[in-house]
Order: structure tokens, then sequence, then C-alpha cells
């Protein structure tokens, strides 16, 4: 950046300052979900609150506003490359959005959030539904204030779009209805010729034990086979243990976890690739522009694009298997031992309706993701209440995936998403499934043996790949424009209806 | 607090801040020794950076200085109690001095010290002190610069001085002369005693292998007996792995390391027993003041009298063998079979002049000490130069400790307090020692029965009275106010010697 002129300079270190703030935010979270002893809860949460005002106020300094107005009016501004005029249009961005909330309304909302999700934690233990409502209206009534004022800044159609365009930058709602509707039908076809189908897997095998340490060793090869390096003295990532798998980090310090059950070893397994699918992505950002706007993923949905993509489309193949059953064999002695490629393959892409979201197959995940996305959609319009959402919880999942909700534990409170106030984030989920799609269409392409490498042991080449036409482009584009600009067409959800058809016939026989 | 006005009240609020500030930015210091991955360094480097900027404008913060005037003028003052006027006088003093302190100087100090601890590193393995040497000086010179600015602020008698009150505040290089005086006179007398003794100890069971998943067990065994306490799901603490322990945290989130080598479990035995006794000062501080300037630790001093007492005074004394020795067999198998109380007890408090300070043992410890600081007294003073650090260093180690310094990793490069600009904490580590004996001979007579009660493996009345005596008082008083108020008499080396004399004398046998 040596020839930006002085204020643009200025302008660039301030957006760098915000960002280290926020990654130092990012390990403070890491350590509270893996390390923190418990008693520091109460500390922790001062920390971030503080951490978070302090953020507020940077992105919101006026100085921002004044650097940018010279930036933007300055006659260099028609020289400056795409990059440099998407960060100023990033910094701008979260500018206009930022000052329009008012601190007393973001730090009320980080106060309400923690005790949602603390009262959310009692109430999922107690199957108590009513004790957790009456903290989420609190909460939703505080994102609804904010959706209003961010709504009027982002000029969307909807409060809802407002909040959408937090994770998946001009998406809409309506856009979402219209592929959620193709997608919907897509899988309801799938998923009935799959259940109707004579062929069905064996999964009994998928209960027998193997030893935490063992699955410890599994999880390592299959960072190595990634390329997520943990293991050595320069290593860039690291996986930790916690209830809910997740990614955190930036750049050159990316961190994943997972957690173990002695008998559900192919639970780890694939959130270790889904994670990791997470965190090669933020690892393989183009490394000049650290600390830069551009130097961020897409958005959520290309994020999840990525994560499915390693965890399903690469995990959950035949091609996979045929290279790694042989050394899941050699980790875990005589245990698997009658075992062959295709009972395995067959039995981790079990097609069945199910209650809880993350423990969803490919194919009927999607069904979950729709009905929290029309439920959340009728809550942000007022067409639904906080006080119905049980049955209306309970009836779309009667309706979409045949199965009888028994308490709300294992209903509408079995996420933690809307106790936390990211309403317009569920979206993304299957957004990412759909970019996953159309990326596998666009591979195939230009990696026609990118399966045999697979098979034999070599990931390198679709992560290069990914890297190249995904992860390099870091924030450089809205997702709607990636998409077109990798693939040469907008969202099409028909290659992931694509993919499924294919690999599910094959497996089902129908 | 309810009864403050309301600049008063607000002056709290912004020292809460920057303590909560603090407090998150010590957990990132502990997630870089303990958790990052290595390419992380970069990285946090920066964030360590910020967070120090964003820590000293907090501090330096212009209304803060308006706010001390409107408390300090207000006609309410004369009817503060001792706690509020410590408060009040804590944030004028930080923020007198970092006020005088330019940011750049800080910023600057940071930079170079992160530089010259890398380089630190790098000489040390290498045995390269003319490579280590540039980037000392630059250090030492920005450190110089503060204590010349410090010295008029705090209105010292030397530069020297200005820096001690860092760490030992109101503590002067004169006065730890003096007591450094008497302190080597009575330590050298012990080491000849125990030298020229007949009766020897036999330390070679300790070499002895202990496989580290034992002394895993054996760490969370004396976290227990200390109620230190590290397993519960209520737990405020832990205990990570790293080449140097170190104890980290505030109030109820208080993390302490340790290391473990196959064939010294002593090591990691004895470093669990300090960096706990630090652990406990800091979570039995008082509980209401969190946040409050008042809530923190009196020194650096006194934090060392409590790691010294507990793994010293306690965990070095027969009377806790004949209660542990037991479990130890229990953890062991046969490996100490043989080995009685007296036999062991002997071997861990071995008196042995040698080159590394933190393996030294109680006795020639302080003399380690003393060699630091008069070489820094020296340095400060410029009557010694860089250059000649290794010269001076080694004729103190012939001089002091009749030992032959061969290359200076193992001689003026072993520690890494210089590399980070910290002159004048050194002398706090003798202190500590100190005050831990004159607490020993206050505690005797209120606890006459306390060495029967750690034999019966109850230490819970110990530490009772350290949290009230010590821990308790937080930061309300100055050092040598504190040791006058709890044992009733300025600091005074002869208790400490005393303990020393009687321990040897019955160990050895003079």
């Amino acid at each position: 950046m040596e020839k930006l002129h002085p204020s643009h300079q200025k302008l660039m270190e301030k957006a760098k300052s915000i960002t280290i703030l926020l990654s130092a935010t990012s390990i403070l979270h890491w350590d509270m979900e893996t390390k923190m002893p418990p008693k520091g809860i109460k500390q922790r949460s001062e920390q971030l609150a503080m951490l978070s005002k302090i953020a507020h106020r940077m992105i919101t300094d006026p100085e921002i506003g004044s650097l940018l107005k010279t930036v933007e009016r300055h006659r260099d501004y028609e020289t400056l490359d795409a990059t440099q005029r998407r960060n100023v249009y990033l910094i701008r961005k979260a500018y206009d959005e930022q000052t329009k909330l008012p601190e007393e309304l973001v730090v009320e909302t980080a106060r309400q959030q923690a005790i949602t999700v603390d009262i959310w934690k009692k109430a999922k233990a107690a199957k108590d539904f009513p004790l957790f409502k009456p903290e989420l209206e609190k909460l939703l009534n505080l994102r609804k204030k904010a959706a209003e004022i961010l709504m009027k800044v982002k000029q969307t159609a909807t409060t809802y779009d407002a909040l959408i365009d937090i994770y998946e930058p001009k998406m809409t709602a309506k856009t979402i209805t219209s592929i959620f509707s193709e997608l919907r039908e897509g899988l309801v076809s799938v998923i009935h010729k799959c259940q109707t189908a004579p062929k069905q897997p064996d999964t009994s095998f998928l209960q027998r034990k193997v030893p935490i340490d063992v699955q410890r060793r599994i999880s390592d090869s299959l960072a190595k086979f990634l390329e997520y390096d943990v293991e050595s003295k320069k290593a860039g990532g690291r996986i930790d243990e916690t209830e809910h798998p997740f990614t955190t980090g930036y750049y050159d310090d990316v961190r994943i976890t997972t957690h173990y059950y002695e008998e559900k070893f192919a639970s780890s397994l694939f959130s270790i690739l889904h994670e990791a699918g997470h965190a090669i992505y933020d690892q393989n950002l183009k490394a000049e522009w650290i600390y830069q706007p551009v130097g961020e993923s897409c958005s959520l949905g290309f994020h999840e694009s990525q994560s499915r993509f390693v965890e399903n489309i690469v995990g959950r193949s035949r091609e996979f298997w045929a290279y790694y059953l042989p050394k899941l064999k050699k980790f875990t002695g005589k245990t698997f031992a009658g075992v062959d490629v295709d009972t395995l393959v067959f039995a981790i892409n079990q097609v069945k309706p199910s209650k809880i979201r993350i423990e969803a197959d490919e194919v009927t995940y999607g069904l979950h993701i729709i009905i929290r996305f029309e439920i959340e959609r009728d809550l942000m319009a007022d067409k639904v209440t906080v006080a119905e959402l049980p049955q209306v919880w309970n009836q779309k999942y009667e309706k979409y995936l045949g199965v009888d909700i028994e308490n709300d534990s294992e209903g509408v409170m079995q996420d933690t998403h809307w106790a936390s106030g990211y309403y317009g984030y569920f979206p993304t989920y299957a957004l990412g499934n759909i970019y996953s799609g159309q990326l596998l269409s666009k591979m195939r392409g230009d990696l026609p043996d990118w399966t045999d490498q697979i098979t034999k042991g070599n990931f390198h080449n679709v992560k290069q790949w990914l890297s190249k036409n995904v992860h390099s482009y870091g924030n450089l584009y809205d997702p709607a424009d990636l998409i077109k600009k990798i693939t040469g067409e907008p969202i099409n959800g028909k290659h992931f209806l694509n993919y499924l058809n294919k690999k599910y016939s094959k497996l089902y026989g129908f």
C-alpha cells in the first residue's frame, strides 16, 4: 500500500487496528469454550463486553467518517485498483451501519445475549420452554430494533433482509424463498426414493467402540491429509475438544475443535473434516491482505460451502474411503475387519429423517434449515410470536420430515442461534450446500481426475483448486458476484440436487 | 460503592475498564505460552501491542486527570475510607506516571522487547552473546529513558529506584543493598556449614523414572491439598505445561503451568507447589474489591513470599513429607519403596552452589539474586556496560558461588528478565524469601500446631492464615507498611536466616 495518500493510509491503519482487536477477541472466545476454568465465566463476559465496546467505538470513530470522505472524494480514487476500492467500500459499509446503531443498543444486546444463552442452557436441560420464553422475547425485540435501523441504512426490503445481509451480504429472503422452494422439492424426492428403496444400509458397526486416544490419532491423520497443519513446530492450527465443534481464528492461527464419543467414531471423524474445511479457507486467504477488510472470507454461506465440500463431497465419497478405510483399519486393529468400502460408504450416507439438525444426513439436513428459515422470516414479520414457536416448530417437523417432536429440547430449543440473537444465520448453512454443488460441477471440468487423486490419498490438488477459486478471493466480492465469477452462473440449486441424485441413486440403487 | 459521588463513581468505572482489559491481555499471554500454534506469534505480537496501546490510552485518558482532580478536591474526600482513598491514590499514581511516558516510547519499548526476547532465544541456543548484545543495548537504553522520566515523577533518588518501584513500590536500591549485605553474610555462613558437614544427602533416587501421567496425577493431588481447585465443574484454575512454569490470571480464573521430566519428578512437584502458592494469593483477594486497583497483590516481593512459603517452608518440610511420602509411594508403585522420610527430606534440601538460578536450592538461591541486583544497579548507573556483562557475571559467580561459568548461555543469558526489559524485578525474588521468613515467625505464634496440621494433611488453616494476613489485604498498603502491619516490624532478614539455620543445622547436623 505504499502509493496510498496519507488519509487513505491512515484509514487502512484504523481498519487494521480493528481487525487485530477482533482477532484477539476470537482467542478469548476460543479460550472460553475450550480451556477457561468454569468459574471464570463472569470475568470473561466482562472482558468480551469491554472488547466489543472498544471495537464498536473504533469502528464508529468519527475520524473514520472524515477519512472516508477524504478518500472517496480524492482525485486518486479513480486510480485505485479493485482491492483498494473494495477495502474502502467495506469500511464505509461497516462505518455507516455501526454508527447508526446506538452504543446502548449494542451493549444492551451483548448483555441480553449472555443472559439468554445462559437461560437457554438451563431451559434446554430442563425441557422448559416457558423458562426460556421471556428472555428470548427481550433479545428478539433488541434484534428487531437493530434490524429496523439497519434496514434503513442498507435499504433492504425487509428487516429480516437487513439481518441476512450480516451473514450473506446482499442475499434476500425473497431469493432464498425461491431457492429453497426448488431445494425442498428436490430433497423430498431424493428422501422418498431412498426411504422406499429395497436396499438399505447396515449401520450397526458404526457403534463399535473406538478408544478416544485412537480417535485422536485419526483426527491427526485427517488433518495431515487435508494439509491442515497441527503438528509441526511451525503449525498454524490446533485441535481441541468441545461439546459443539467449531472453527475460529485468523490467517496463521486458525483452530478447530471436535468431540469424541467411544461408540460414535464417525462423529469426530466427520466433524474434523467439516471444521478443517472451514480452517483451510481462513488459512489460505491471500497473505498480503492480512489485516485488511478484503482479507476475510466472503460470507458464511461460502464458508459453509468449504466445510461441506470437505466433509461431504470429499469425506463421504467412495473415493476417499477407498483410500482411508485401510488406514482406519490400521488405527483400529480388528474392530472393522469385516467391513468393506461399499458397506462403510453406504452406512455413513444413510438418509433418515431425524429431529436434530446437527445429526442430520446430507440430504435431510436442508429441510431442517428450510424450517428454521421459514420460522425466523415469520418471526421477524410478526406473523409468528415467540409463544407460538414450539407449536409452529413441531408442526413443520411433522410436515417436512415426518418426525414427532416430543419435547422442546429436541425441538425449538435444540440450537443456540436464536438464543444468541443470530437471526438470518441459519439459511447460510443450506446456501453452503448449494454453493458446494456448483463448485463441484466447476471443479470436475478443471480437475477431471480429482476422484482418482483422492483415492490415491492426494487432497493437494483439490485444496489448491479451492484455494485458487474460493479462498484467495477473500472478501473481494459479494457472494452473488463470487459464485458467478467462479462458476459463470448465479446461485443455482440444480448442481447440488444433481450431485445428490447421482450419489444416492448409486448408493440406494434407485 | 453506592455512596460515591458521580465523578468518583465514573473514575472507578474507568479503573474497572482498565483492569478488565488487562485481565483479557493476560489470557492472550497465557495462550501464547501454552496453546498458540507457533505460526501465530506474529499476529499475537500485533494483538498484544494493540492492547497495550489501548490500555496506555485508557490509563492516560485526560478525563481521568480531571476526574481525579474533582475527587481529590471534593468535600467528600475527607469522609472516604482507607480503601477508597487507596484506590484514588493508586489511580493517581498510575495516571501521573503513565501520562509522562510518551506513547512512542511505550510502543517502541514493546516492539524492542519482542525483538530482544526473540534474539535472546536464538543467542542462548547458539551460546552467542555478541548476537544478543546490540538488541539488549537498545532495550536497556529505552528502559533508561523511561526510568529517567519516572524518576522525576516518583521523585526517587536514582533511575534504578524508579524501576524497582514498579515491582516493589517505594523499595530502594539503598535499602536492598543493606538487606542483601546481611542476607549474603548469613547465606554464605549456612552454605559453608552445609558444605563442610560430614553428613551429606544421597540424592541419586531423585533421578528415578516417574512416568509423566503419574506426575500429572501427583500435580492434581498437590493442587487438592493446597485447595487450589483445578478439577471441579466450578474450578477457578487449571494446570498446563510450559518450559518455564508461571502463574497468571485474576480472581476466579488463575492458571498455573509446570513442566514434566521423567527423571526429575521433584522438578514438577516443587514447581506446582510454587505456582499454586502464587495462585492462591490471586484467588483469595477480597471478592468485593474485584476490578478495583486495591484488588491486586501488594507487590512482586509479597507474591514471591507466598510461592516460597508454600514451596519451601511447607513443601520442603519434614512435616509435609511425613504426610505426603506415603501418597507419593502410592502413586509411584515400588519406585521409592526403600526411601524413608528423612532421606527424602535431606535430598530435596541439598545445598549445593550451581550455575542456574531456577535450579538453585533455597539457600544458594539468594546469592544468584544478589549477583543480578548488583549488576543491574551498576548497569543503570552506567558503571557496567552491556559489553562487559559476561565478564562481570562470570567473576561474580566465581566469587559468590565458587562456580566456573563456561559459556554465556549458562551465564548471563540464562534468564529472560533483562531481554524482556524487566530491570528492578530480580531483587523481589529474594525479598520474597525474606518476607516469607517474617511471616513464618508470625504464623508460629498464631498457629503453634501448624506443623502437626500439615503432617495430618491439613493445609487449610495455614492457607486461611495466609489469606487473612496477606491475600485479603490486596493492594491496600505498600509492602513496607504491609509487612509491618502483619508482623509488627519492618522488613527484617533475620527471621529468614534463623529459619534456614535451624532447618539446615538439623538436616546437616552442624
